[in-house]
């Protein structure tokens, strides 16, 4: 039962850099709001924001080992992504495997459990999404599965989606939507400049998006 | 029953000012130990500290239309707070709100649920307080209310009452009450400076406040 | 009941400026993965990494009285460490307390409730690792005891135990096995340079450890 | 400031009793769905279904002394309903206090902290709706407030508000607002008769509430 | 995107019904440990044990209008499964929409939010597994999807999936694989039968299962 | 690293059958308010009233080897306590060993994790105080200690102290102090039926404690 699947398609490297660029919130929205993992998956420093192809990883609690089988798969431009099979905050991860990682082409991690040495992986600009900061040890006994679809935080990911993650969370976009998801996205971004600039100078939501009408009508009082 | 209430009553802005300077654990003890917000509020990012008038916010979970309604009700030095009337972590503001809250002379956010563009909203210099972050899209199709008593994290908050908040968390000022707890804030810091240089020298509290006395009594075993 | 114990053995100083060079994460595997506090317990600012002798304080909820008796028993190099009776997130400690345990020859707090004044704590550079940071004031009207055992965020912590605290969280050492454990955890140190060398190098894991045959042997399947 | 308000208006006891029959989930909307106690509130057997006055009490966290107080001040009829001043689950109350509030025309306590004893209670057939089950012990040294406003579980409660609990959790109802409540949510149950017959007979809601036609007109898309 | 799915295959009913006799425990185990959902899933009255085929509910949070939508695709022997888009807690599911499931044809609901009428509910023998309990009204305003793949709870559920729940929680058996299953499963009871006749005879696990050697192996050493 | 601790002494069963008669808060309160365990620490089914000596048992997360071996080391009225070494809610123990462990003289379990077949133990009337209930399954890999100090839900609990479990939670007593604490329990116990007569004819605390007149020195104001 325990897998590694080694053939995993990415999506197109470009509009893999253009789902960065738009940031974690547009996505979200521009692919009809879904596809967001549990907000307690929070970055370990702020300022990171990446997009990158899934590496999954299915790991039993307290037990790193499919970490090392995984970092294997990785290409340039991927990221792992690891969810328990039950609750755990185990620090799963630390200076090390981020030194492994880096060296097989991956940008970041995004885990549902611990992560340690936070400082040095800050130092190293490897950013981490996690569920907690936690230096408890984990052992190297039992098999899981590498690049086999996973629920991660709450959000199913499969092997080659796109991670976006910024400081507002991390967001999953299925590979084959990809491009369409970003075509959307940067629709948004281009409205939202003009908007933007109208809210600046002081007009209302109320009159932008003309919601006064359909406010009246639904009975909101004014007094 | 959705009702904007238009004429709010505001504290005096220097009164306002004042208790911005004396911050929330200040501001919490001049008042009585009351007012305080959970916990759970924490600023997006660390050095804010800010007080202003309170334009509340009743919204249901996932429905962010009634903000674009409260920020017109925004006057220059006013604090949005927001409470779901049922546990939200959704993401109901953003930098575009923001950017309109601020051009309506908003200086800030309390919000029992969650927030978005935390990174934008940085740069901005936007303060908000919140219980999450979040991505998490809302609708705009339920009514709530504007300026009506609410309660957020746990704290009643009426319209026009005081937020003092700062890297401590959120504290609510009764708007009546405002001249008189600053007052005693002042007093509370006057007092602290002398203790401070005391306690600074190697002096102990237990002789300062007198305390040996008296925990003698309780029964305090030294061994 | 309510005991002060005004004699307690301290680890060696050299040994515990040798555990606060190793870090938490190092230290934790050091000694079999034992000692970890709770992951909830997370310093107020980044950066801080610290090693010294535990002055522990058993303490009522909302009762912040035997702080000050604790800081009488500071010596220099000495850190407090606190546990309520009972789940509590009040503010028992500010930045009053760090100046005067400073003064004392404190150099920082682990406390199992909240803290507050943090932007003071953060300027004083006075490292604190608690499970909340809450404004909420405490009354001085019941016993508690000072160097005595106590559970601290899941973890049995004697006085004089050595506390290591970084970025990941926060770890008790006994004090008798203080020096072993440094010399296990330099020996770890030692062995992880070369490791890291050959990670970064883009040398596996799987290979470093000899891992193949042992996964092979246990069922995982590569496709 | 510790205060005990002695005169406190109670609603009319036969309007409080067409609240206990109406229960928890129909008070609820017929007052436009406000007043729920947070659902963490959970009742400590299965079964009760009661209405009455509210006795509040505030206190310190760890410190029951105000519920000997509050009791003096219960009238036949009315419930204790208790909020610490931060969080706190200790067992503030057990079979002794049950006695003395029965004695006293006590029905009932809604306490945002623990409760202890429940076997007893439950005996007793006094119900009990709690955060938390706890056998820790309180102290009597601080001094808190009776028949003032509360915030209890995210709710407020002003004295002789009127409390409605079952096994769905706990709502209250201001208690100049009960009798105009009461008649709603009697128009709510005979209403509710006759969808349940349809219901049961196997229509479908989406034809008794004439639903099909909104559905098609927001998108809904039937494959 | 809002799509109601029309046709969904169901697992064989001789199939769905022997699972219902396994119970969740040796389901979760026959079929290689996955598919539980959260703990945190609790049935709202003791004893029930059920085995259906999903029916599957996407929601926003706070808006049950989905629920009519998905009654109407019940057929008999299915169970609903819901889940909000955002963490939610509200009542969506009370008396009256039980009555309309069943008259459909609906054996129970698995819901990753709240249900309200708990002791009608119970009345009714409808069996209901939740993550909480909560009379909280919802409204009836954005669109959702029926029997599309959701998230629910941590586990993937796609429509006509087998749910298995007893006292233990709720398990997910993919449709395709539950004949296979129900054999394993079945051979498992099987074979602790004669095993729990050998333990209740005092016989050890250690003899049992041979473990001795392995765990002199692996060092545990007896002092 | 890996002990099995084979002599640990018990104490008195006299003395545990009275602890277990006394109850959780009776116990709790005798022995000066220490000892109890978290709170979150429930009975699976309602009733069970327990005292028994600790064979304690600490293993990783998500493995259930140790417990077959602390079987081996249970004796005539003995109760299973076991704490993970990092937080963990997997279902660890089932009716297979209830069953062995009823067999070797155990009486129950107390576990800081999950349990299974709740149904079953149920029926069994084997009494468990848990975390969680899940079926989620473990592995044998990875060793433990059996009979070494622990720290479970919170509290130190040494082999061979007496563990005491009711509807309101757990207990632990020190062996050596058993026999002291029982003779306060009694005390109290006894102090308590006058006091609950007095309280029963409508006494008041107030007065039976004499409380009124510290009230007033302690500035409380009825109005």
């Amino acid at each position: 039962m325990a897998t590694v699947v080694q053939t995993v398609e990415r999506a197109d490297p470009a509009v893999i850099a253009g789902l960065a660029e738009c940031g974690v919130a547009t996505v979200h929205e521009a692919q009809g709001r879904k596809g967001l993992l549990a907000s307690y998956m929070r970055p370990i420093y702020p300022g990171a924001q990446v997009a990158a192809s899934a590496v999954t990883i299915s790991v039993p609690p307290g037990d790193n080992w499919m970490v090392h089988v995984a970092i294997e798969q990785l290409r340039s431009g991927d990221i792992l992504v690891l969810a328990p099979t039950s609750p755990c905050e185990d620090g799963y991860f630390g200076d090390l495997l981020a030194t492994s990682a880096r060296a097989r082409g991956g940008v970041g991690l995004v885990i549902d459990a611990g992560v340690r040495d936070v400082r040095d992986l800050t130092r190293m600009g490897f950013p981490v999404w996690s569920k907690a900061i936690s230096a408890q040890g984990t052992v190297k006994e039992t098999l899981g599965s590498v690049n086999v679809p996973i629920v991660c935080a709450g959000a199913l990911v499969e092997p080659g989606d796109v991670i976006v993650a910024d400081d507002d969370g991390v967001c999953v976009v299925r590979r084959t939507e990809a491009a369409g998801v970003l075509a959307k996205a940067r629709e948004r971004i281009a409205k939202e400049e003009e908007k933007r600039a109208r809210l600046a100078a002081g007009e209302l939501g109320l009159d932008i998006y003309d919601m006064r009408g359909r406010l009246k009508e639904k009975g909101l009082r004014y007094v």
